[in-house]
């Protein structure tokens, strides 16, 4: 798109043949191309060529276009509270690698265990923009964005059950943190919390 | 009751006649009670031989007739996450003393500050039961759930605003908590928490 | 986890492989593990040899490796109004059997048929720890909590339709219950009850 | 109405004028008038000879237009869980006596305290119609409903806060009561579970 | 049960083991029962012996054990907005079959064709109870409610989709009619709504 | 504004003196300008000479600066359910007035009372658009939309208690009417509806 | 109907032997007749005849018996932000054309990328009503709202995750528009939008 | 506090006495401080001399003590939908200036007038970060999101009625943004999307 963020397919809501039509278009304009929530039956479904064509990730559902590029380690820290976080969390760094940035991925540092998280904590410090990811009650949002200096982007996970169903529970801890300069996107939204990682690390100086 | 809670009045929703009737009838039973949300506009409207019976408290809007009993000091742990909090923590802790716990009242260590926390934990994991009360995004409750072996009560507090606000963004906290073994009480149940840690510490010898 | 209650899994979200992984890892290391959330069909699909080491409970979807440990009866009553929800009150049980706790589960006594619950209440009195399991109205929780002396930890089932389906109108009668000292877990959380009841009975002597 | 319900004047969103407007025309008409919803500032408002003619009741909120008409007892029973669910008790009771029927009023029975509820129903199941009110947990709607043979109308009470705040919370305990044959009307819809019995006691012989 | 509805299995929990079980009791005692929500997949997967001692009806999803009672026509008016509502309605003719009462079911009166109801109002006002059927806006039940003096029983159905689905807008607009005496039952529960009737039906005369 | 709606001053959240400035403006413009969602108190806290250059009206709490225009009847009926759905009813006259559309407003029809509204049926029929407005159920929409073959525009108002309170109850019956082509705006939003009517009278000849 | 707009028959909750006897009426009568929401294995499952006498269109998944009849271009707009909202767009079309309208549809056009919408609006602006599909926020309704002179019907979709699952978020987004005279019908309801439009296209001259 | 965000107190739930306290202690430390949501009425009843040592705005409803520091302009632009929106885009205003940046505040340009918007749409683009507040359906956040190269930190405002009531339709439109990279902080937070902007402006050079 026209602001920095990779051009993106949500494939959601599309049919095989629809899909195989717009990488073709891509394949022919020699674009590179990302593509989201594209599940493996989906993925199964599409034509030989477009599969062929593609890197497919079925933890992320997700799908590369075009090859990779050189990637520059040590920007983002993507943390997951629980491993099944962990599809969410990897939507993002596969967003940030498809730009560029390969994120360091820490996972299964939720805070029922803090001395967990405290482990990580410098590795984290270290990086200049956090994206967290947490279903359930979502705690790990406020307690990292106490104690980090760089922006913390929280993508609340739908995982959870009873009252957490869905991910709005940890959506609402995301927002209500009173960790101040917390900020979020929407539940499940690795894809979005990258893109945002990619327009902060893009600001230009002041 | 007969389940070895506090006898106690809900004022809410009672005129100043019905207040003023009930409290009479126990003076004339010499029975003890403990009124709860009695406004101090509705306290003040009550007849001037009611309001001179009971020890009144504006914080937590409680009253005592009957006065003091002998407390015992240490079993009981009320952690606030902040100051807003105090009303429902101290309504928790006017319970406790009404039926001889001296609770240890520790606030404003917010998860946003986590060493503010840290720097009090020995005292906390020193008691046999633990209250914490906490609005907002309530994270305090899963990180005091997994550093202490003691049961943790969570009260849900009301303050809070956008998504916070009413109370439900950190009930939900609380009920999808990581941290197994966290139990909850309606929003803003100061009373609830104490009568439970009450039961709690009257459980009989295995 | 270091606060007493059993080190478990939650299956729901992790593929065949992670859980063999960790369970793997636990035989590795000769810990004792309890895994919930384990449908049927998951564990069917998990590596034999991994089947093979865990004592499986389709009931309850839960699985134990390490073997039993000598229990002892009589400290906790789970009390479940209806046979739909035997699979939450399961959960709870193998979680306290876990831990050395054999309860007394009681069955289809829901409010509606007050006399069935009536008589069984001394039964449940004697215990020292009261789970009471619910779903539809959740009447269930306030008539225990008006009757017994000891904690009563409500959790609310997903069993019903209408304003019911999904557990909240049951949630909420719990916390907004008239008998003061009731506790709440998650919807459908057998294993959190489990875990308070756990952390309750192991409160030092005063 | 057409349909044997009385003819009633619902006041809370109407002016002064318009309320007086209505009355004087019944006056005019000769036909008697209930109003609900009439606050005791709003009642207070209307010009003299309107509140002249009125019998206004504060609790309830209601007057009545034309007098008493001779009633007759024991067909309804009105059982209210707490003294805060007695305003709209008493709006049932009202609107029942103005079509001749004179309700017996119960109050202080909620299921917390059992006992205090069985002293009492063998009065309850005298009746031909049972009227319930409750807020917080609504539990009294299904301990009745499963020990009395008359039909049971439930009204919530928006008494409540936390979770039971508005009503919502007994609401849903009425309509998902697992005790078969309870009906359900508006939360604090006194006036329209009067009407509902009185409808009740006009069925013809079959 | 004891209060005069039938003994009826809500079967949507339940194994075919429990439901066989339960069946096999009541054959032995000689005693009629009601089953409900039992899914047509359901009852096939039933033993032979079972399946073949109950009269099922797969449209309402209900059996019956123990045959036929004569019936009596005339009392009740089943009314149902559109032909998708059909399952709950005939929910409740079974039931009322189930325990005497043979109902007059009157289909596809949805108030958008209002002409079509008001074909068949003198049919429906000669009915001593009307049970109301309807999803969508629930429309339905305002309209009756103002046109016969019966008893209306509302019966929100969860036919309908964007804001109706799930049946919420039809209870709303059941629980907030304009028209006095209107009673409610949870969404779909034709069941409850004919054990009701039954009850008002029984009501003792005056 | 540019597409042929009025130029409106929403003044619900602004303060007198920035009240005045726009009126100020607009007077020196010489333009004539509506004011909606004035309430009394904010017009009384106007200064003198803004006051004194508005047609203020309470009932609606709208005012018009630049005065009247010629108007023309009969294009547009506006139909409200009950005299409590009157100032959202005149908004939306005042609205067209303002435009030059004189409505024919028909208040107390609700369906509750079905012959009242047929009574008036053949005067809205003969109009070219209708704008309909009720709370509590909202069952008017339905009826209407069923019956006339001008485009119904549903005006859901925020009249009502229970969980017709703030008019979600009115706007889901509106959304899922089953007569098509019943269009919805915002509850309590005249305005909006007068706009669209306005909108829909000036569609250019086919 | 007898308003103006197309007989239609929503298929969702009817079963192939109903869907048949319907459609074989209509033969019978000689009317035409539009079927909605008759999911592609539903379409299957009908008998032969009755497939052979429709026109099918599985990706709005409607169908028309009776045949064309000649449309007219340019009276409708029909503009969907995304792919994913064309089936919404295309009930919309179908119902158009089986009146004799036949729409402009232009899809991709979401405000995100607002040069894309921008490219054409003058062909947009050119048309009589404009019908307007959206899911995800919902931005394109008040974008359009503020540039076209033509009504505006808004169609939430129900097309997004996490927070705009199932089309609350783009329906209150319609509704809370800042683009007075935008008007919506319930989500997914391109008929209800079509017959809208039709309604609106019938409106006499003044 | 430690993570280079302004110490700030929020003031909503204290009392004078204790906002007193906190604001003599930091004057004895000589810290400078932040004070928000200090109600006009709640600055009042502060004692003279906290009140004197204060700068209070009283549209934001923030104080500042400790006075000015140099400020640079330009690094951040606050567009805020319409003129009720002033106070949150204040709050976020005055917390970068306390934080040493002066932002570029741009009011009134909802997207119903988008001719509006495009007019500043240069300068905004100027900017190294931009805070976006809008209320009643938000969609400016995605028009925004679409347009410029910035992190886009959206601040929904609890302007609006209806279904806008509170804000939440404007957050939802804010987390479901088709516009990649939009962020989001919690209802009227304005404070929150500025802490979160220093924290952005605050990377360091990679
Ligand atoms: N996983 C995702 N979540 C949210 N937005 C996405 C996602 N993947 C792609 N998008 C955005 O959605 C739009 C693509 O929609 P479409 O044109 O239907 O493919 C573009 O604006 C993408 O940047
Ligand atoms: N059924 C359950 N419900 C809630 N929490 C659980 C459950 N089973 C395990 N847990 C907790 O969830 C965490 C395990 O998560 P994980 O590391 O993803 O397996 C531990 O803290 C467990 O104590
Ligand atoms: N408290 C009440 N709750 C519900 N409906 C009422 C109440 N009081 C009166 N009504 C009904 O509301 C309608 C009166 O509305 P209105 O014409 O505005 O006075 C009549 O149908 C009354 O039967
Ligand atoms: N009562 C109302 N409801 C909805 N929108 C309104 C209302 N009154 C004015 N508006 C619109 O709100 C905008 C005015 O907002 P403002 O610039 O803040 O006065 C304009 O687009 C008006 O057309
Ligand atoms: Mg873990
Ligand atoms: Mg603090
Ligand atoms: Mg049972
Ligand atoms: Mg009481
Ligand atoms: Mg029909
Ligand atoms: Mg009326
Ligand atoms: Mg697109
Ligand atoms: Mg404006």
């Amino acid at each position: 798109a026209r602001t920095g963020v990779p051009e993106a397919v949500l494939c959601a809501a599309k049919s095989a043949a629809q899909i195989g039509f717009i990488v073709g278009e891509a394949r022919a304009r020699g674009t590179r191309l990302l593509l989201t929530r594209l599940e493996p039956e989906a993925f199964a479904a599409l034509d030989g060529e477009t599969r062929y064509s593609l890197d497919y990730d079925p933890l992320s559902r997700s799908a590369v276009l075009g090859g990779d590029v050189p990637t520059e380690a040590g920007a983002v820290a993507i943390v997951a509270a629980g491993t099944s976080d962990l599809p969410v969390a990897r939507e993002a760094a596969r967003t940030l690698a498809f730009s560029g940035h390969e994120a360091l991925l820490i996972a299964d540092v939720g805070v029922a265990g803090l001395w967990r998280l405290m482990a990580r904590i410098e590795e984290i410090c270290a990086c200049r923009v956090v994206i967290a990811v947490a279903g359930m009650e979502g705690a790990l949002f406020s307690v990292l964005g106490g104690l980090v200096s760089a922006p913390v982007i929280a993508v609340p996970s739908s995982v959870g059950y009873g009252v957490a169903e869905g991910g709005r529970a940890a959506l609402h801890s995301a927002l209500a943190s009173c960790a101040p300069g917390v900020v979020t996107v929407n539940i499940d939204n690795g894809f979005g919390a990258a893109c945002a990682a990619i327009k902060m690390l893009g600001i230009p100086r002041g």
